[in-house]
């Protein structure tokens, strides 16, 4: 039997999925073809649409449709205050424990020199310029307390106490080795109210 | 923070994939757009392509682009000869065996009651008027050997022998409940091989 380019096309396409083998790819391809052709529609239309659409905050650098994202435009918000986080997850978390009320900077990453990820691949040209704007007055690392989040949080308290500013790490209530993404909200909580300059 | 209308379109939209949570999906999400653009906008056409062209073989049933696929355009095929498969995966896997050179008839699923499904989602009209085209002298029933695979092969068994035709199943070399798609080829072989009259 010969493969047929568009069927084929999907599953190579889905194998660019985070975690999806050609086994899993071929039966998605196969669920979505036999029993959901709309979902497989929708899904099609919404890829399109986020590539054109979502680029990155001029200000704060996470995924944004608009030049200034809707976090750093909030008028309420304290400008002294910038918490520096790795991925808009973590971002997502902090803003769930409802304890701080300051802006963000989002990496997009961590330093990984093993991996080859050094200070440009996480922006911190782009950082410096967003904590030297005056306003700010202190800066909170809330990097994960993995080796590389560590490594990332130090190369950054250095990087910015050089400049003139407040450096503060989260608390060490997150627990040693832990992600923020996966740790429960009073955690994080506790660890923001207890954040310490370094 | 307010969630993205794009990038909270596309996490749930990756959510119709079989087998993907909110978390995955959002993991999925962040990943496209943070390190696999080109793959993001890769997959997005290719689901618009697949949905837009990809139709069922008038002949048999599998997923085509033209109104008749490939296999059953076959001139040098066994016309004599029909197998009748659950998916386009299990039909993949006969054809690796080479021992097998008729045509086919793809259910694109397999007779589960407790489901809902019966004999219309399985297209038996469609088969029983290919299989009865005067050409076909012979139905190879190699559905999985599973409890609802052997119930859908007893059922078309006595559809097809009700209409004077020559039914034969896979050999028991298949394992007792095991699934075509993950069973070696030679096993897979050894029951073509053996396949007898019901």
């Amino acid at each position: 039997m010969k493969k047929l380019g568009s069927l084929e096309a999907l599953s190579e396409a889905l194998r660019r999925l985070p975690g999806v083998g050609p086994k899993s790819a071929q039966r998605m391809a196969y669920h979505l073809l036999q029993h959901d052709r709309e979902g497989a529609a929708i899904l099609g239309i919404a890829l399109t649409h986020a590539v054109e659409r979502i680029q990155h905050c001029a200000s704060c650098n996470t995924f944004s449709e608009s030049e200034v994202c809707e976090t750093c435009l909030d008028a309420v918000r304290d400008t002294s205050l910038l918490c520096v986080v790795e991925t808009p997850s973590d971002q997502m978390m902090i803003e769930q424990t409802m304890t701080y009320k300051g802006l963000y900077f989002v990496l997009m990453g961590r330093l990984s020199p093993l991996d080859g990820i050094g200070p440009k691949d996480i922006h911190l040209e782009k950082l410096v310029s967003r904590a030297t704007d005056g306003k700010v007055q202190e800066v909170v690392l809330a990097t994960n307390f993995t080796n590389e989040g560590e490594a990332t949080a130090h190369y950054i308290s250095e990087t910015l106490k050089a400049r003139g500013l407040r450096v503060s790490r989260l608390a060490r209530g997150v627990p040693v080795g832990g992600e923020l993404e996966y740790v429960d909200a009073g955690t994080i909580a506790r660890a923001m109210l207890d954040r310490r300059t370094t």
